[in-house]
């Protein structure tokens, strides 16, 4: 995957978990796309320590979901409901449909 | 909830955070229900060491729900998941049940 979604994504996931400090910074590295040497003159800090920063941002980004593993549970999950849908949308379900939904619906839970 | 269960499931969700001697402790007190005495002379610490550590472990458990939420997200899920359960048992579903069906899959990618 593109370097840059997936860091987007384990921000959307994670980024609570950084300080305000590492937020902001991140925020303008990768949501606004500013340069280092943007950032760097924004916060006063030299363009190395930016790009050590983000650097221990997306360490710590890519170590929670090590751990946690949110974003691939949440792939495993939007990938189930995709599953539910097609099968609701058969017009007038059979009862082994039924049970699929039924299945797929639990499944989800024991992904959580 | 019972104070018990509720750290316990905090634990699931986030004791992949906690270091591996925490994770010890946590598990010796939560799981095995071990007393503080028994945890303080097997791990060669205090008794308030023991009462101390398990309730730093308990503060950042709480924590990390406050940021993450994925406690409360499960049961929001779960909730969906039950209400999916209950439509599909409907024995031919009507169009509009199906649509009921789609909604929640939806909502449930939403809560992720």
């Amino acid at each position: 995957m593109d370097k840059m979604i997936e860091h987007g994504l384990l921000y959307d996931f994670y980024g609570e978990l950084l300080t305000d400090h590492q937020k902001e910074l991140y925020e303008k590295a990768v949501f606004e796309d500013l340069s280092l040497g943007e950032i760097a003159s924004d916060e006063g800090i030299s363009r190395q320590g930016v790009h050590d920063l983000l650097k221990r941002c997306n360490k710590a980004l890519e170590d929670y979901e090590e751990k946690l593993g949110l974003v691939k549970r949440f792939y495993k999950i939007k990938e189930k409901v995709g599953k539910i849908h097609k099968l609701a949308d058969e017009g007038s379900p059979s009862d082994d449909t039924l049970n699929m939904i039924r299945k797929l619906a639990d499944e989800i839970v024991e992904e959580l």
